[in-house]
C-alpha cells in the first residue's frame, strides 16, 4: 500500500443507495465513489442532490482520520479527488450497528419514549442488513442463530462501537453538536480482524445543534424539509474549523 | 405458609386474557383463576372454550411441580380446585422472555427462515410486556434504557430460562413432543429474588408432535383450526401418564 499513486479504478462491484464501490488493481483496495443522491424509507424515496457526494466524502474522510488518530482501526486509506476514497476491502458483516445516546427515530416509535430522552448508558442495537427483509431489528442470539457473525465478532463490534461513540461525542461536542445516534458497519479483513468500514456522515448520524435544537442530518430529508446539503456543509465547515483550533 | 387451608379469595386484582388474579388474606399469596377463554392477536380475537381453564391449570400445576423438583424456584404454591392455584405474589418484571429451540412464529416472519429450522444454541428474546405498545421486541440495552430490569435481573432471567428450557425439553421429549419455543414471565419476590411466575401451558408454548408433526398448542387457534382443548387434554394426559411411568 505504498504505491497508492498507481491505484486504478476497475469494475463496478456494487451500486448502493449512497455510494458506488469499484474494484481496483489491488485486490485488497476498493474505490468508493460518493453519489449526489439521497434515499429514505429503504430506497423507496430517492432524490438527486448536488454536492452531497462531495460533502459526505469530505466529512467521512475527516472522521475516519480522527478515529485513526485516536487508535481506532478502520478501512479508510485516503481520499482521491472530491468525491472518492480508497478503502481497505473487507467482508461486510451483515449487521447494521446502531449506537444511541438519546431516544430518537425507531426507538421512540417502538417504545413511545420522549424524543431526545437521554440514556444513562449508550444503547447498542443490531439490525440485519438485508434489504429484502427491510433490515429487521435483532438481538445477539438471533444474529448467532442466523450465523451472521460469531460471538467473538459481536463482542468486538460492541467494543469498537462504544469507543467510536466516545470519540464522536467529543468531536461533535466541540462543534456544538449533540450526537443523538448513528449507524456503523463493520467488516472482516483478510487477516480475520473486525474493523470499522462503510462511511461516517450525517446520512448515518442523528445530529442536533446544541443551541437551536435543530436537526443537522438526514432527518431533514426524512421529514420532507428539503435540501440538507447546506446543513451537511455547515457540519463539514465546523469540523474543519474545529481541527484548526 | 403452613396454614394454607385458611387462604381466602378476596378482591379481583387483575382480569387478564387467560386468568384472573385475586388477592387473599395473605399479602404474599395470590389466588389465580384460569379462565375458559382464549385470545389471539394481543386480545383482538377472543373466544370462550369449555374446559380450557381446567386443562391449563392442571398442566401448569404439573410443570411448575416438575421444575420445583428439579430445583427451579417458582411462584407455584398449590392447586385448589380444578381451575385455581395459589401462587407467591411477585412484582412482575415487564419482559416476556421467549426461548426458541427452533424457528417459528415471529422469528420466521422477521427473518424468513425455514419453519422448525433447529438452532445450534437456544435463542432468547425479550419483549416489552406493554399492551399499549403491542409488546415490542427489545434487546438488553433497550430494557436497561427503559429501566424495565437491572443488568443482574436480566442475567438471572437468562440463566433460569436456559435451565427451564433444558428440563422442559426433556419432559416433552418423554411424551413424544418437540418443544419449539415458549414464553416465560419472571417476578421479584419481597426478598428481591427473581423467580419464575405466571403459567406454563400450551397457551405459551409451541409444541409439535414428534411423529405427526402436528401443532399441539395455541397455534391451532391462531390458525383458525378450531377447538384446541382436546389437544391440550391430550398433552395433559401424556404428562400425567409420563409421571406414572
Ligand atoms: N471496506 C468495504 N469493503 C467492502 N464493502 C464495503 C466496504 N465499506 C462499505 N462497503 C459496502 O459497500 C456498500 C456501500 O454502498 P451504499 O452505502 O450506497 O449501500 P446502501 O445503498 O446503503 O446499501 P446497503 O443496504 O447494502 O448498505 C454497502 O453495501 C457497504 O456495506
Ligand atoms: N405470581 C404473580 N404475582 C403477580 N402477578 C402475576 C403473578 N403471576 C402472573 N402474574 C400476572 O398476572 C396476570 C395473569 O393474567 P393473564 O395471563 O390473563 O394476563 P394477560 O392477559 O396475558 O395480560 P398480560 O399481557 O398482562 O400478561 C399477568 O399480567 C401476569 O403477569
Ligand atoms: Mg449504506
Ligand atoms: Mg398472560
Amino acid at each position: 500500500m505504498t504505491e497508492l499513486a498507481e491505484v486504478e479504478k476497475q469494475e463496478l462491484l456494487y451500486r448502493g443507495k449512497a455510494k458506488e464501490m469499484y474494484t481496483t488493481n489491488y485486490p485488497d483496495i476498493l474505490w468508493v465513489h460518493y453519489l449526489d443522491q439521497v434515499t429514505a424509507l429503504n430506497g423507496k424515496r430517492k432524490v438527486q442532490m448536488a454536492d452531497k457526494g462531495k460533502t459526505n466524502c469530505a466529512i467521512s474522510t475527516q472522521l475516519f482520520t480522527d478515529l485513526r488518530n485516536q487508535g481506532i482501526e478502520n478501512h479508510f486509506i485516503k481520499q482521491i479527488g472530491p468525491t472518492d476514497q480508497l478503502v481497505q476491502r473487507v467482508k461486510i458483516i451483515p449487521l447494521e450497528t446502531v449506537i444511541r445516546n438519546s431516544a430518537s427515530g425507531s426507538f421512540v416509535k417502538r417504545y413511545q419514549t420522549e424524543y431526545l430522552q437521554e440514556f444513562a448508558q449508550p444503547v447498542i442495537e443490531f439490525f440485519y442488513k438485508n434489504d429484502a427483509l427491510d433490515d429487521p431489528f435483532l438481538n445477539d442470539d438471533d444474529a448467532l442463530a442466523l450465523e451472521l457473525a460469531t460471538r467473538e465478532q459481536i463482542s468486538k463490534i460492541r467494543q469498537i462501537a462504544l469507543q467510536v461513540n466516545q470519540h464522536l461525542i467529543k468531536i461533535f461536542e466541540k462543534i456544538n453538536v449533540q450526537l443523538v445516534d448513528f449507524k456503523l458497519e463493520f467488516g472482516i479483513t483478510n487477516t480475520g480482524d473486525v474493523i470499522l468500514a462503510d462511511e461516517l456522515s450525517p446520512d448515518n448520524c442523528r445530529l442536533v445543534d446544541m443551541q437551536t435544537k435543530q436537526s443537522l442530518d438526514k432527518d431533514i430529508f426524512r421529514q420532507g424539509l428539503g435540501d440538507m446539503v447546506p446543513v451537511y456543509e455547515e457540519i463539514l465547515q465546523r469540523l474543519l474549523h474545529s481541527e484548526e483550533a
